[in-house]
């Protein structure tokens, strides 16, 4: 998974209140090769799980999540935001809070494309407080659907995203774990 | 051009007001094997144009957009649709007025990853008005980039926005081309 690190550290810029931007790799301007690595060593890391959905949430979940369901081979479907006029009434929502934002959004998907016969691995860019990925998880309980796993690309080690969901129970991967941001820019890895 | 027409066939779904679902396939849930089709058919089109960028807006270009980066072996830039506290201030800034939603919004891109030295290929799920290309091409045009092309998976004819972005000087691919949706289910492509 050295991968993920070396490249966080090469382009990787730390701001003040442990904010680690990715934005030229990852969830702005995305690194298509890069996406291709991180997708088959998720793969390798759930291959044996049966899986038959890549889950995420728009926006930055999306690129990494297509790039996770070319190695299964199996369709690809994110959680949107908001209520959509064009999505109908037929779906699940739950409510997430974000950390980053500071407020409360709904996330839903819709019925059609989530079942009880659905083994899904949940995909996401970072992992923090892991309310995002709950409320993932939330969904597929309201399907019917099994989790298999959750991948990551960036875990903030410091943060207890990762502790909470193990506690549900959850196999987490994360392709980079940071334990620690200094000032000075060093970023310190979990080994 | 035919499989998506073909697609569209088989999975959209017509509502009344010339909307057409087609989110068990492109912008919901997606087929990452159509992804593919779509990255490679808008490659050949415009793979003599020295692109260097693909650009799109979030969230459901980000799929297809990752899909055309890998045929090029570019990066892919998704602009946002709000201000995001972790984007930064050195960001491009253009207002877009949505059809679908009634309201206006504000896209950006940041400055450190689009500029004069970039040939551009903007790419999105559905052409209607065409206010959004134009927000993205008026994004581009603030970095001094070329707009070599707008690929577009479906574009609905009997709207104006593949005239006005002709109009406008852009060279259009529409990889289907819907001239006519009927209350009986019937679509009728452009030939």
């Amino acid at each position: 998974m050295k991968f993920l690190e070396e490249r966080i550290r090469k382009d990787g810029r730390i701001y003040p209140g442990s904010i680690l931007k990715v934005d030229s790799f990852l969830n702005h301007q995305i690194d298509v090769q890069l996406m291709d690595q991180i997708g088959e060593a998720l793969y390798q890391a759930y291959k044996d799980r049966g899986i038959t959905r890549i889950l995420t949430i728009e926006a930055s979940g999306i690129a990494i999540a297509c790039a996770v369901a070319r190695f299964f081979g199996v369709p690809m479907l994110f959680a949107k935001k908001s209520q959509s006029m064009n999505l109908g009434n037929d779906v699940y929502v739950t409510t997430v809070t974000s950390y980053t934002y500071k407020k409360d959004y709904q996330v839903m998907v819709s019925k059609r494309y989530l079942g009880p016969e659905d083994h899904v691995l949940i995909v996401d860019d970072f992992l923090a407080t892991g309310n995002a990925i709950l409320g993932l998880a939330d969904l597929c309980r309201m399907a019917g659907a099994t989790v298999e796993g959750v991948g990551i690309c960036i875990e903030k080690g410091f943060q207890n995203g990762g502790k909470l969901l193990e506690e549900h129970g959850y196999s987490v991967t994360s392709l980079a774990v940071i334990e620690e941001m200094r000032d000075d820019g060093t970023i310190v890895f979990r080994s």
